[in-house]
């Protein structure tokens, strides 16, 4: 390695120690021992501008391994992006700055996806690689690759331990997502030890049953081996690659390296000393860089930014020999494009008769698919039953990379990242798809779309006992509360084709905050009284004259329940109102006057009626209302019948209403 | 295949088609396209006792795809388990019947692990066979092999997408568990088509990459050739097996066998009568089964009683020879020996200075396991942060069977599957862990001790904000509600010493439900209020004298800042009452009078203050309370700081109890 090379090397490795050891907490292991490589990519081969961190071109990269974050952090300050100053870094992990513990998609500059959740970077990184290919194939022109780059993710044991690597590679190998390339900081260690105690496999034979190109690079300091790495695997063009790079967690810390301590505490005062003696560094002064580093990386930095130049010039030449072209990139970029269906008659339809929301959803997924050409989903094997297929648009595939509707098998951790991906990667709107239930098998990274933002559309089906026969593993309780709980994501629960039509619109408008569809199985009886008021997540369905003396609040298939125990219940002269619930997470952000308006606090008699676990009904009943809902699991049986044991029945509601003093 | 054979393998067959199509839904195809290889395990390799379905040593059968019941309620009904009876099979889907839509632990005689989520039963196999090598250990002595059974696990595509099965499969591989047999039902169609558009892999070479022996059975009807690959199976003793065994799914019935069709669905009255001629069935009368077969099983079922009956030979003479041993295995298959703690004083320790309740927890773990010395559990790589660790209890491992502490590698699902087996396996006491905003990962397999009824215990540390520095990606918020929201789970927020201790205590002698500590990873002030009274949920901490005007009501780190608050309150005349409420699912299980006497209704002046999401505090709270609690994401910062941010200070919870009104 020549000198500037090792010295910008070394300068990754002492601003993350001196960060490190500042603010007295992180994991400076990985960005010790994966300096070299991550140099080698990121000067030498990742085609990015740190001058325009969203050139839609630019190759991704992803720190899988969050925990490595000053590895990023030091990365991103060298190349200048963002301005993250000297001083950012100094901050690390403190309030308000711009460098929290783990990297933060939308809080810094350059972060492409919040990572931190071990794998999490390895399921996104798949859905970028799809996306890529995908827009590849709709944009691409002879002599104009405007879609044409590469995404890099670097992690480590624990990545590869996460049951979601496999499943994501397993269909990137399936897929052969060639420009895919995976960087494994492999080190042997983990947290308890030994990566041996518990993880003897062959990593890379099972990336090779994946359907990988494997190559291990023996010295992690080697940026020649790791160069030449980087072109072996850009240069197979029929499967992704993996690159096992053998690394030290810690290196050049001498004291620490090689063992578990180095992963993540600080190295301690003497022995960040001893680290910038046997790096030979040029000064004893914390967060020091010589000025040739920050020259260095500053001429790589020019370099890069010619490269998107050349880009902008083709893409301009591109628009002006395709501007039908220009246009569909502009709509396919565009995150308001879903506006258009704002008064689109044919979306709003009325429903003429019983019909399942999840089959109203499968037809509503179908019309939008002609109204945004960038739609892009499907579900974890399931789509004959989540009803998500897109007619006539064609199955992504090796073979077919034009294809729209995306079959991720039997894997919906693996499938959530994947949506997160493919929606951070730009140009494209991304929905999923399992049973409710399995939502539990999404959470980890559905957790990930709402902290960063992402407006990525789960449409979760089967979504009650109404299940019916499959029984209690296959029915969702205590599903709804724990996607409700969450902060930033809506969970649309609608009861009928009105309501089902808004909680579309909601998620292809939405632009921060994830969106999930909960659909029934069975029919649903169209309600006179629902409408376009659902986007406010809980508005008046049925009311009566004056003050009510009581309020029903449903959501979904209780909806009717409720309308029809109102009826029993007026026709008795009690004046009910129905609230119908469809989105508590939206109605919570109305107004006070609105949610007043709807729920007045003086009126205390209020019955909640959903076919799901009753946690968090509390907050519309109170201390004097009543729930009927889920207290046990499910059962196995016909749907009618369960809704009848579990007291789902006009007769029951009308009942317990009538017991409220 | 002889003639009484191919009878006994196609009975399975037709009362499987026949059911599911009497009750008009259902899976067929598994049980059609893997009647053979079942039949073969069932009657010529496995040692069960279907007159004693509990048989310490019997060889465990896990179906994992679950889907495939009619499978295992044949095999059930045809060697006369449980007296599972025609009508049974008759019954098949319908309310309360012995035979619900996926295998079900605890409901019916024979099944040893609820499945449907696929890839569970591969992760629970794990488990049991985990558990069949540790107490081989210690309870085996020369001529006296009393443990020493092999656990068999039967999925298909799907298991093998998920990725648990990679994730557990590599923790075997890794350890060794030469006694665990997996039947891959390879059939190669799933859900949506043909597993090419999503399944490409080699799946028989990342099983090698696990350190599987790998065998492969060209055809699934060929019982000589799958008795030859099990009897390999058994004889390699260094690596667990892999059968890969190519069926048809749907096998014999013409026009659905080898199509996505016979998956899920009925094969139509029509197809169930060509099924039948096609098998050459003896009889159209549905349910038909010829005498000869019923003989058949009959005479496999004495021969196999008689295995037992050997065994109970050797065992009486070991108990004998080994009274110790005997006094042992009484103690470690004793459901109540965690009683024993009830009135020990070394377990009851008072708190003397501030502590953490994840330290506190790691000092309750180490003396529960001199009490109890079958605890066996670990952590998913975060034994030193999660305090789990069993001092001089040994590295369960494959050199060290005696080993007591489990090193799970970052594999959270598989973890807690591998919990669930180990406690469905009967022996032992095991407990699971990590950081509790991982419990996201955990949950579809938490969910299913839920439902089993099984009383694992997860141990969950870094239980909010006060995580600090690592910020949002792993601070819990809404993970609270999601457990809280689940039925028979318990989940303890313990405030101090005592608390923890009770939950412990809970934890351990908690017969039918899963319990989950949630721990801090800062220290805590020990309460002079705290008492064993938490074993009810919540209890009065802190009083005034009279009724309350006000009640505070918190758990964990937030019951100290409520009780400060009490005393600025208390000093400027108020009379506030605090709850401690570490476990809101207990607390729900007391009586009306008891949980009025501590949340009197009259009292509506009420504050909740808990440092993770409000979804679900409004229960308590009512209409005219507040809720100091987190409503977003949590931030990268030093823990302090964090709790000042976000409102978790003892002026702002007076703030708040001031603004009531």
């Amino acid at each position: 390695m020549n000198q500037i090379d090792t010295l910008s090397v070394n300068a990754i490795r002492i601003l993350s120690a001196d960060a490190i050891q500042k603010a007295n907490s992180g994991h400076p292991g990985l960005p010790l021992g994966c300096a070299a490589a991550a140099y080698e990519l990121w000067a030498h081969h990742m085609n990015h501008n740190p001058a325009n961190p969203k050139w839609e071109n630019r190759d991704r990269f992803i720190l899988s391994g969050g925990h490595g974050s000053m590895l990023l952090y030091s990365l991103l300050h060298l190349f200048g992006y963002g301005n993250l100053s000297k001083e950012d870094l100094m901050n690390f992990r403190q309030l308000d700055s711009k460098t929290p513990g783990h990297p933060e998609y939308g809080h810094t500059v350059g972060v492409e996806a919040t990572t931190g959740p071990l794998g999490a970077g390895m399921g996104m990184a798949v859905g970028m690689a799809m996306a890529e290919a995908h827009l590849e194939s709709v944009f691409n022109k002879e002599n104009y690759p405007v879609v044409d780059h590469y995404t890099y993710v670097l992690g480590g044991d624990g990545c590869m331990m996460e049951g979601i690597s496999s499943e994501a590679f397993s269909l990137a190998g399936t897929l052969g997502l060639s420009k895919l390339i995976v960087l494994y900081d492999s080190n042997r260690i983990s947290i308890e030890g030994s990566t041996d105690i518990a993880f003897r496999e062959n990593v890379q034979e099972r990336m090779q049953a994946f359907g990988f190109q494997t190559i291990t690079v023996e010295d992690g300091n080697d940026i020649d081996a790791i160069g030449k790495a980087i072109e072996a695997a850009k240069a197979d063009t029929e499967h992704p690659s993996f690159i096992t790079i053998k690394t030290q967690i810690g290196f050049g810390c001498p004291a620490k390296q090689g063992k578990a301590s180095a992963h993540g505490e600080p190295l301690g005062v003497e022995n960040v000393e001893a680290l910038r003696k046997n790096l030979n560094w040029p000064s004893e002064e914390p967060f020091f860089v010589p000025e040739e580093v920050y020259k260095n990386y500053s001429e790589i930095a020019e370099q890069k930014a010619e490269v998107e130049a050349a880009w902008n010039v083709m893409f301009a030449a591109y628009c002006e020999e395709y501007p039908e072209m220009e246009a569909l990139w502009n709509q396919y970029h565009n995150a308001k494009a879903g506006e258009a269906l704002k008064d689109d008659a044919g979306f709003w339809a009325k429903q003429e008769k019983p019909e399942a929301s999840r089959a109203i959803s499968g037809r509503l997924i179908n019309y939008i698919k002609d109204v945004l050409p960038n739609l892009f989903g499907g579900s974890a094997d399931l789509a004959p039953s989540n009803k998500t297929n897109m007619k006539d648009a064609g199955d992504f595939s090796k073979e077919d990379r034009a294809g729209r509707n995306l079959h991720f098998g039997v894997r919906e951790l693996a499938m959530a990242a994947i949506g997160n991906g493919i929606m951070l990667h730009g140009g494209l709107r991304a929905y999923v798809s399992t049973f409710f239930v399995f939502s539990d098998y999404c959470k980890p990274m559905a957790r990930l779309s709402a902290l960063m933002g992402v407006p990525l559309t789960y449409v979760f089906t089967h979504d009650s006992i109404g299940v019916g026969e499959d029984g209690p593993t296959h029915e969702p309780i205590e599903q709804m509360a724990a996607l409700r709980a969450m902060p930033n994501f809506h969970v649309f629960r609608p009861c009928d084709a009105t309501e089902t039509e808004a909680a579309w619109y909601s998620a292809v408008t939405s632009e921060h905050t994830p969106t999930a569809l909960v659909l029934t199985r069975q029919n649903l009886e169209p309600m006179a009284g629902s409408s376009r008021e659902a986007l406010k997540g809980g508005y008046i369905i049925d009311d009566c004259e004056g003050t009510p003396e009581l309020i029903l609040i449903a959501s979904g298939s209780e909806v009717a329940l409720a309308v029809h125990a109102k009826e029993t219940l007026a026709a008795e002269g009690q004046k009910v109102r129905v609230v119908s619930m469809p989105c508590m997470d939206l109605f919570e952000e109305q107004s006070e006057e609105y949610k007043e308006s709807v729920l007045p606090r003086e009126v205390r008699r209020r019955v909640a009626v959903e076919a799901l676990g009753s946690f968090g009904w509390d907050k519309y009943t109170g201390l004097d209302g009543k729930i009927i809902a889920m207290e046990s699991f499910g059962a196995s049986a016909p749907a009618g019948l369960l809704f009848k044991k579990f007291g789902f029945t006009v007769e029951h509601v009308v009942e317990v209403a009538k017991s409220l003093k």
